[in-house]
């Protein structure tokens, strides 16, 4: 895709540093494109759910961070990207040491963008998908909504 | 409504015990009720996206967890619940120093439990909902799929 | 709620009159509230799927058109509604011979509409729910997608 | 894809003919495959919502059929499949003469499948999408849920 500032990755790679909760997770962002992200997991004891597999949470939350970041790729500097909602799909459950996770823009618009994700492990050759995610993102003028870390 | 298990608050608690990423989130259960869960989360800086906010990815895991929980209150001893999909909508943004989640069945299947969830924060007497999900929860027999915990 | 045109009712049942679908399925709409609408529907051969119950894309349909039209209810006159997105959870299938639709406006914003919708029959005094869904509608200013019907 | 019954096309075919909101809509399967299925529509007054585009309820009752009869084409004979929930995310205003909607089954599982569509029309050589949808189709065992057909 066709980023919509030239200083695009500047712009992301501020948004990625200051998300404390990535940082927290362990999530390793591994690529960044114009409208697609790619990222990295791996598992330890705080993310397990009660059978020791990948928390369902977990998975939600690394697919809203890997489309909301493929929306910030495609924004304005000075613009700024909401969840609107999103709509996360279980296929198999998280059984793995390392997990890997794509999100992407699937139509760029002006009031939203339509990103999907998923995240999937690998067993021997074969990608086991995990969750797959579509989401709409909103994408909201500079200023119209206040960010901590503005003066 | 009416458990179907009479041990089903010693099975909920087992389950929630084991679930490490819901006490590294910091999540505290507080009313645990056949069909209905309720908690509360302290915001704290490993929870923040990069507004300064709750970030999106704790607030899904949250609704997932409550409304997991949820499901598994009316299950019988033995079955385990996982999640099928979940729908979450974001009404405002998680700007405060406490949040409240509550999670319950809305419909009760013998192959999957409608589940919903909200999370909200007060501002004042006002109740600010920061999120709304609707999830679709499977109730699998005991031996289907493996527990890491069991022996 | 507060309707947003003191001609909300007005600027609703022209959108209503325009509407081919829901006339061709038989949807009667059978009270307008600012940011709540009811209908029903008698059950008829068209609307069968392939067990002889209410088609599930009808249910889906009629979900959109009460939320839609409880969005239509909350804004300023000239400006238009449009689906995001929806989902709907199938609760029980649709037997009856008449069902009942509500929609309504769970959180009204200035750019999208935050809507739900619930369809039912009445077995005796109780009711039967058939589906539910949540919907992301957008308000969209007047002039910025033309209508067919505009001159 | 491999399909379960070496009488699926037969069976698929049956559901398909007893499915009568798919006729009364005009929509038209022009491919049926083990766990793909495509299909047409003639744009008609009847499908127009208020502003003279195809109707959104339109849109996801044909998401709907496309992704069912993908999941009916991957199932044993005599089972049934019920969708659990869909969700439909709507790209582009449905402004055309004919539009092509395609269905698949994404996962294929023994409880249920994920399934997924999308709806397009044509605007010379490219491929102008008007939705994409993500659903859960329920496979149950022959006889659990009537059938009105059934003697």
């Amino acid at each position: 895709m066709t980023p919509r500032s030239s200083r695009w990755r500047e712009y992301l790679q501020l948004k990625i540093d200051r998300n404390k909760f990535a940082s927290a997770v362990g999530l390793n962002f591994v690529n960044l494109q114009p409208g697609v992200i790619e990222a990295e997991l791996d598992m330890k004891e705080m993310l397990e759910q009660q059978n020791g597999y990948l928390h369902g949470g977990v998975t939600s939350a690394v697919c809203d961070m890997v489309a909301g970041y493929a929306a910030y790729s495609m924004v304005e500097e000075g613009q700024q990207v909401f969840t609107v909602e999103s709509k996360v799909s279980y296929y198999n459950p998280g059984i793995s040491d390392k997990f890997y996770a794509k999100g992407w823009v699937d139509k760029a618009g002006k009031r939203f963008h339509f990103c999907e994700s998923e995240i999937y492990y690998l067993k021997g050759d074969e990608k086991v998908t995990i969750a797959k995610s579509t989401t709409t993102m909103a994408v909201i003028e500079a200023g119209v909504i206040k960010d901590k870390h503005d003066k």
